[in-house]
């Protein structure tokens, strides 16, 4: 990569994979913070990985996180920066925590004089969309995070990096916060392309979001944890369902594309769920080693079951849709509709109604304001965002790990998704928990 | 106690429509308490009713019921009672406290030494389902109100009465209260009839149980107010849901077969709520004046809208499923299916991609634990039921109206059922509060 | 009732004690609404109180409240009313509802050019507290009653009418609402006074406001709802630190200066209380009947005991301070202070460390957004507020008796407080839910 | 350290600073998990730590913790043995939760036939107080943690570890999981001091527990995250005081005795406090730097003003009171009481009759039940803390370290306890969030 110097102090991709410190060519003293003590964050902490191979004697390579947070100098002359947020894709809990903590950190710790709302995701940007960009100002932030949702509205789906670009050289905007997932880390990635292609001083500073808790480096995801919460919340109406009728069956549909995490955690959370169903983990309906012979045995033994299943569960035994929505997702099959109807034939096989109660509580988990937890972690990601795009670092997304805020390179995290490990502790306690078989795989 | 055979002992259905006083020949003095001084309570209220017409000056009838509470004198020797319970039909808040107070009030207030729990609804008393009975004992009982539904379970659907009575006769229940809807209601009936034939001497009392608000002389129902509180958390979800997206609808199912209760007090509940859909008010989907034309003005007016729909409106324009469930409920036809295509259909011809989310909350509306005036509510109909039933009366139920506790004669509650009059304040709030057209239908 | 040909055109005070129909002289036609058929509402529903003494023949008198709504015909012409809204005396949940609905019903229903927001209470009457008066846009209110309290603030004690009166005609009010405690509908009354002196015509509608739900003809009082959901939270939290710990003691104040409504129905919700104290049941600290030795009996059956205390209850034990606030109420002597000492100093006596958790959530249950059931409660307060005033009604609050909305005229919930009646069936199921003595007082 | 080899297999304490891998003589292969891949934790994740001084050369030393989780190899044979479990101190969210999955993962991933459970703390084991022991089976625990405190009981202070031990002996008690604060652990590394004395095969394994987060190497302790929720709520109740009347002010004392976490998270999660104030950074009252000259401009500046102090802030200006609680904590004075008179008199002496709203949550923060972050976190604690014991591990601690869950010498976690940096990027974010001064000390 070019070094900054050359190209009139135009903020650099956070490098990879070691700290990502771009090189600043005039910076200004700040004063008003000094950089924190903590250097760099190690990414890999387990034993093996710190000291490397005993017998190989190998030397270990050592990965770090630059931490985030204030900086001495900073790049943008403060009283001269102009901002702009926007947010992407669905709903999740937080959103206005993380918009809300950007603006008052903008406003109170460095006293820029203009944050932009950029109204209903990348197409806010396209003139011919006609939405009007709002001026947020800490007034009018002061209390969204009382609210689910995100007050800037969001939508779906990537737009020309050109037109972006377009729209923030016409608006005068120096740091770019993009909240989306990782199709909006990879616009963001373009975006930050386009910017060094015209040799522009503009940073993009992403923080990701992700309801399915799947981006890598990044644990876990904002939001995260109140899902988890409301969740929990439908699953206990499907557990007092279940047990308020004969051969009742409670079947709650979660979110979760490619990872089951909520699914997981929530039934970690709920004592009551006896079977989890999550896309890693593959699982037979039929067969002796099957869902429905271990759902069988339960009732006869309990006289009731509830199921969570995360919405990318079992796609292998469904007819693929081949349809995509805006942000470029296969558009999943139903496996929840699939489960209910070969559940509700299997017992009637045998002269057995049972009483299936479905529950599906997505929208309602992802529009829920931000628990305590998540508020403050918003709070951090937003100030933290601030603080990277101030002093002039770019290309980079603001994240927790291993308990610190730090900036990881924006390609790293679009790099693969996270998936929960099935070989872990965790599955096993989920496993422990829900009391299913360890496999429901016919081999 | 003088034996049944000559019935003079056995006790009397409340009378209609007079004060239900069922006479008892030979009461016991229990000295515990004193006849509470009110009298009755008259039924109807408005000055109309109580001077009856100035003109033809016909003196007016007044209608009164019978309070409910302690009596002077009781039929049943506590120490020889046994009672039963039983919960019928689907879930509803409230169910686990009713339980418990008749419990705790039958234990403490008459040291009665015995309530059985039947479960499953009715067909826990058909010896061929084989479910056990419980002993309700106060510790049994003691924290069960802290749950969602009932501890009982319940079913769907009526058995015969000949075996019901059989199963009181062989467990020697003297009390029966079943706590279910207009259905289980009409069981009661006759099963107090088949107790009359046969001369025993038990008592039956209901209470009258309906997610859906509908139950006459019922007002409202026990868990009404839970519902509605958990209904608009669904409704605030829906609103959030609609504007975080460019052409945003949320669209809401929530129970209401024949009345919209839950769906109108919700919507005044929560102020965000455009469309308010309900049986009580037909409407059309297409035509000037039809639910489209009105959606499509508010959609290019203000870019979302938030619709609530009972699961019963409608249904004049749905195909009959001409299915009945267990309970002898008609099955409705899906009217939010019908809406959420007709909705995405009308703007695409519009080349309009809107975003239509929704949700069923109906489920976890059923299954929360009792709020605090719920809560409260079921304890008074569960003691006064104790209180009705060691009387020695029988063939009514436990009822509020006007804001008192009151016997009602099992036959009136079942009589038809309660209606969202569409000509009162009441409903002209809903419009008011919505925005809506007062009609939405071509003439 | 004088015509109101001879002042003008003045609104009247609604008549005592027969329905309140204040004639207006030359009311507009206003065409929107057809008067609802339900003519008046009967006080007394009791058959005694309906037929009358049956031995001396004597006939009834019947009382009845006029129904709120709106009316065929108005007194004010919209398009050149002017509204405003006061808050007064403590806070309360659902003074946002009421404040938004009177907004939203002013400017929906009728067209009102403008509603003025009075700040701080009465004070915001008085010019030289320099407090600004808000334009109450529907924009403005919009969201408000997400959040507790009042968005107007409020203050305690009374002001000159004439001052009030002053400030109306300034800025020109036609209808004045005020929403406050039985102090500030005597402020109310006062107001009405002076406006009929000096001839003015402007309506004043009261809406009547209290957490302790102590006045008279209003049942319950909005907020109260709300009140007893969150006092039954803390004490839950007594519970558990009651049996958390031996000799484990949890004690709850909550408000309740003269009736003890709160701690009645809290302890109803909660069945955990064994002792709850209230303004109406005096009660001894010593002696043989007294608490102590009935708490001391407790304890050693169960080893702990859970005790909600009314912070008006058991005032004639304590030294008078014969200090008032600015509200003018007495204030009280510390209660909770007092149990506190004497029960751990009759336990120490014993060599007994008793765990005694000390618990007041006052500010915590006054300061919570209103729950369903009182936002739709306060929303109809607030429309039929305005129907009442626009109607040319004045003098009069608006309340729900027996189920119904009604208007009430202001003298009439002055005149006294309603309290707990320790005779009823009401107050004795708290004592048989606390398992409390029917009498702590030694005779 | 003494191998094991000569002491006859007792399980001996976690070694330190080393990883602690405690010998077993003679383990079980019990086959049922493989152990966990990650070999150990790192302790110190900073870059200067890991890499060392790059001056000096000096390498550095990595300190790691040991993995919780299953064993390959345990000491225990299940069907033998007998585990206790006892809880101490204070209530912490989240007890009842650790106490559940302890049973459960005893019974369910170890068979083990006998969990018993110690009442009210350390007492309990005193056959002089008379407590019964519980047996802790599946289904007595299978809801407890529905609710909150403790299932067992609690009591506060230290016993004779002979008479521990001896109990243990009398019960045959091969593992024991002692929960409590730092006080139980110095309470437990004495049991393990007496066990190995008598050269008894019995495991010790604490799990650390403190409301006020101030544990070293625990991060956060069980139950902080469902406190600063339920803090966060009485904060918003004294926002809401503190703004409904003129010269408002909000004070909430809330946990912390020697660190003021709670405050400070809690003051992050309410965007509405404007000053925290905690142990770590003293401050004056008085003075032109002092907390009443920074709340003088504030209250002139906004009109209100919203405080939060932890209850160990400020003691420095109270007067020792000398005495200690059971638990050997000194007696903290009041440092609410004090705040309160001198902000009173500050403004009266300025003829400003302020309106102070006192909130004292505590209590109620205590006893809420988990949310379902701590419930998953304490799920995981009762977990692996049975792993560890049946491994034969004792004189260690369950905890989560650097994300992970982590083995940790009980003598580690008792050196001393965490504080608040006041020189952080977390301290600085409270601070940007309060918008209070950097120091309210004169110098």
């Amino acid at each position: 990569m070019k070094s900054c110097n050359d190209d009139g102090g135009t903020p650099k991709s956070t490098a990879i994979p070691t700290v990502g410190t771009a090189k600043i060519s005039n910076p200004i003293k700040f004063g008003r913070f000094v950089d924190d003590e903590e250097d760099a964050v190690l990414v890999n902490i387990s034993r093996k990985k710190v000291e490397g191979n005993a017998k190989t004697k190998k030397k270990p390579t050592h990965i770090y996180f630059e931490p985030a947070g204030p900086r001495e100098k900073i790049y943008y002359d403060p009283s001269k920066t102009k901002c702009a947020v926007v947010t992407c894709g669905g709903l999740c809990p937080g959103l206005n925590d993380v918009i809300r903590a950007i603006v008052m950190a903008a406003h109170h710790e460095y006293r820029v004089p203009s944050v932009l709302g950029i109204q209903y995701g990348l197409a806010g940007f396209v003139p011919e969309q006609g939405y009007d960009v709002i001026e947020l100002t800490p007034d009018f932030v002061s209390r969204i995070h009382e609210f689910g949702g995100t007050v800037l509205g969001s939508s779906r789906g990537p737009q020309d990096p050109e037109v972006i670009v377009d729209a923030l050289e016409r608006m005068n905007v120096s740091i770019l916060f993009m909240i989306g997932g990782d199709g909006t880390m990879r616009a963001a990635s373009k975006v930050v392309e386009e910017i060094e292609k015209r040799g522009l001083s503009i940073s993009v500073v992403g923080l990701p979001k992700t309801i399915d808790n799947d981006i890598n480096y990044v644990s876990p995801s904002f939001g995260f944890d109140t899902s988890v919460e409301t969740a929990a919340m439908a699953i206990r109406g499907a557990h007092v369902e279940a047990t308020g009728a004969p051969w009742g069956v409670g079947l709650v549909k979660v979110m979760g594309r490619d990872a089951g995490f909520i699914a997981a955690q929530s039934a970690l959370s709920c004592q009551e769920v006896n079977f989890c169903l999550v896309p890693e983990d593959p699982f037979d309906i039929d067969g002796e080693n099957g869902l429905l012979a271990a759902l069988d045995a339960r009732m006869k033994r309990r006289g009731n079951a509830v199921i969570v299943v995360a919405e990318g569960a079992g796609q292998d035994m469904l007819e693929e849709s081949g349809k995509k929505d805006a942000s470029g997702n296969v558009k999943l099959s139903d496996i929840a509709a699939l489960l209910k109807r070969e559940i509700v034939a299997h017992f009637k096989a045998q002269n057995i109604d049972i009483s299936l109660k479905y529950i599906d509580p997505s929208y309602i988990i992802r529009s829920v304001p931000a628990n305590a937890n998540d508020r403050i972690y918003c709070s951090f990601l937003g100030i933290h965002a601030v603080h990277a795009g101030m002093s002039g670092r770019t290309g980079l997304v603001i994240s927790r790990w291993n308990g610190r805020y730090v900036h990881i390179p924006m390609d790293l995290v679009t790099k693969g998704k996270k998936r929960i490990n099935t070989c872990s502790n965790y599955w096993r306690a989920v496993l422990e928990s829900t009391g299913q078989p360890v496999s429901m795989k016919n081999t």
